[in-house]
């Protein structure tokens, strides 16, 4: 692409994004496209002559446009609310300029110590301890996949070599979570081929949190049915209703029973930087390894999760394998991040990480971490003093699960009809965008704070959108 | 971050792109920072109050930019060459912006049909037949991992519900590929719990393709000895020299023996496109899986690697768990990309695809490849014909791998030291980047091309540095 046609269209771009920054709210929230709309206004063959790019942009913002839900948006209070942040969308444009591709410390130095110094930055903001070393990942599905994967290699580390089929001596292995777990977690279990049974859902406190007693007796019970207990992944902020799973009574049954600890604090892991909130934190610095996602609730475009871990040597003897076409020597020992992963190739992650944390700031994280949980309280409080409305889960972070009773309903079945047609009505306003959860079989919606353009407006309107259809549907 | 404050710096970092992008030259390719230098010039602590941009920015420039290797110089020949094209680092800008998380068709209608719009047309200019539907992955890592993921759930399906370990009921695995597959197809299998035990080495030819009657053998001898020939990895192109493996004689093994059958086409995928390379591709219709990355030659900034696979449904079953905060029902039968593997989070990448295959147009690539091709081969023509320097394998593609052998000199071990102090030498002039291999115990030096603004001068530039070097270095 000719250098001035790069520059023309980079300036229009800028500008275009700053106009949408100033105010997303002029798309709806959730895209009212129909299944297939794009598809069939887009040609089904391959273009065979190029086109200026000044034409295509016309057809992203006349055809894609519409097919965007906008995450950006103010009233977006979906699954985890995230920002992509001014910094970070600007450090995203170098990094793709760039085009590094860090999986060798020379493939770009910068790349790989910048990385060291970012999570060594993110690290002490969350008051892990320095043996805890981190390492960049696109999502924390891949960071749980490493942790229990590097669990198999403690426990079993001549699978490795020899493999787990057609093997007499190995014993089948159980590896606990809660039923609010992400299901990231069952995906890393069937891929290691631990298989679904392997899984050992150990039952909920009323505050939907893993209880310590009920983990120990089914930790003893598995070994005494000749299982291999594997690893334990605890929660801080389940993906349902942000329940905190107690990581210090977790960390002491993991310890007893020689048991790897996952903690899974890829939503709320941010607000450890908070004193009022450390508490929650407490036996963090005794897991196995923690994973916490700047692209969650950390103002990073996505994707950026970051996986700490303090037995950093035994993940990389899981997976470092160095072809010789890969074989570097440098003046002085260096990390080559291909060997802390799955994955050879790697995005220049770390630059958008280290951009915001400078431009905000630690107090500048804090004080917006701070604002979004008021705001949650703040709609938490408007659930609990109306009546018909019933709050189904606790709010420790800036999450709200709750739900519309009507007079005289009380079948479960009549009451997820009637709060899934108040969320659709809400959803279609195009003015807020929420999600539903379901708890001990009750459906319950669910609004999520975490966008920087969030104000108390917007949260305002969700719940008079709220009090609206309530009142209006029918189904 | 007020909106003035990003459009401010927005369009200075559009200028310095601009500016980089004319002439990425200043720079020298290889990064001439030493280990440690970025680490000791950051402070170790996190900043507690927020700065401007404008003095983020200054910094990038004078600490992170000499820690670059730049994959953007003409003079980049190491690895796979690679392009960040203008068009696709436009389309980084905006999908960073967006930020949107593609996991469910209703978070990202646009973000989901435009994949399989994209994969659609990628897959018609790649002839691959319509019975392969497309998914977009980070990188061939993560396509191979699922791949032989799918090969494992159609073998032994019961392996995602009870596992593979403790059981008498499963035989061990063998996966088959040659000492030049990608290592990321050995770690896959490490992934999966079949051990590198698993992985049978078939033999080679001189060309360094992999032999199908040594292949057949091979099944043949593990089965009768008790193993599970599950799958095979074939590969077009390969890391080290670029060899083909032949798959159309390995695809009816694969047949007959009812194995899974994956093409590794990562780097060299897009030859397809071109007429006189099709007959190197003929079988891959009958391949169980293939992949190509755009992110290596067509173009793409990091991360796109696409995985085409004609048992989708399977890889669906392999992967899919939906979460009670995960169901939607929308209008229409729709596509949920987050079942589609283990990563739940996914950014908008068929955006940059879509808009450089308008863009550059399939006439506009194939120019683009041939005249990659063009290059290489006249390189290869250098090496051939000058006294004293010898090329270490055929060119199929855009790679050459030769080495220099000074008269009287036989000995191996002098061979390597006296190449690798070329390659050092070369390396430091800062104009070229080169990186080796090593080839039945032969280093050898390796170039590759694959920037869009390489041009002769360049290639010549490189061969002008070697033959300075091969007078001059001493070891």
């Amino acid at each position: 692409m000719p250098v001035e046609e790069f520059r023309r269209a980079g300036h229009q771009i800028v500008d275009w994004l700053a106009a949408y920054f100033a105010y997303p709210e002029r798309f709806p929230v959730l895209s009212r496209s129909a299944p297939g709309d794009l598809i069939r206004a887009l040609p089904p063959e391959p273009p065979d002559t190029g086109e200026p790019f000044s034409v295509i942009f016309e057809d992203f913002e006349r055809l894609i446009v519409p097919g965007i839900t906008h995450w950006n948006h103010p009233g977006f209070f979906a699954y985890f609310a995230i920002t992509g942040s001014g910094p970070g969308v600007l450090a995203e444009m170098l990094a793709a300029g760039l085009n590094v591709q860090a999986m060798l410390w020379r493939t770009s130095p910068a790349a790989t110590e910048l990385e060291e110094v970012a999570l060594g930055w993110l690290r002490q903001l969350l008051h892990l301890p320095a043996d805890f070393e981190g390492v960049i990942y696109d999502t924390a599905s891949v960071s749980v996949l490493h942790a229990l994967a590097t669990a198999r290699e403690a426990a079993m580390p001549d699978v490795r070599t020899r493999g787990a089929f057609g093997r007499t001596d190995l014993r089948p292995v159980r590896v606990y979570m809660s039923a609010h777990t992400h299901s990231s977690a069952e995906k890393a279990v069937l891929l290691l081929g631990f298989g679904r049974d392997a899984i050992h859902k150990v039952p909920v406190d009323d505050t939907l949190a893993m209880r310590p007693d009920a983990l120990a007796e089914a930790i003893a019970a598995d070994r005494a049915a000749g299982f291999l207990p594997l690893a334990v992944v605890a929660t801080i902020g389940t993906t349902s209703t942000t329940a905190v799973d107690p990581v210090k009574a977790i960390a002491d049954v993991c310890e007893r029973e020689g048991v790897w600890l996952h903690v899974d604090a890829a939503y709320a892991g941010v607000m450890a930087m908070l004193p009022a909130w450390r508490p929650l934190f407490e036996g963090c610095d005794r897991a196995d390894s923690f994973v916490v996602n700047p692209h969650k609730w950390l103002f990073t475009p996505f994707d950026l999760s970051v996986l700490y871990c303090r037995r950093m040597p035994l993940l990389r003897q899981a997976f470092s394998l160095v072809p010789d076409y890969l074989q570097t020597t440098e003046a002085a020992p260096v990390k080559n991040l291909m060997d802390t992963g799955i994955q050879l190739g790697r995005r220049f992650r770390a630059l958008k990480l280290w951009m915001l944390l400078r431009y905000f700031g630690a107090e500048g994280i804090r004080a917006r971490l701070l604002h979004h949980v008021d705001l949650a309280r703040r709609f938490a409080g408007w659930v609990d003093d109306a009546p018909r409305w019933e709050r189904l889960a606790p709010v420790p972070f800036s999450v709200v699960c709750f739900r519309h009773v009507p007079e005289g309903m009380s079948d479960e079945q009549a009451l997820e009809r009637h709060n899934a047609a108040i969320l659709d009505a809400v959803n279609a306003s195009g003015e807020v965008f929420l999600s539903h959860t379901r708890l001990d079989g009750r459906y319950a919606l669910r609004l999520a704070i975490g966008n920087l353009r969030t104000e108390e407006r917007h949260v305002r309107r969700a719940w008079e959108l709220l009090a609206d259809a309530a009142r209006t549907v029918t189904v």
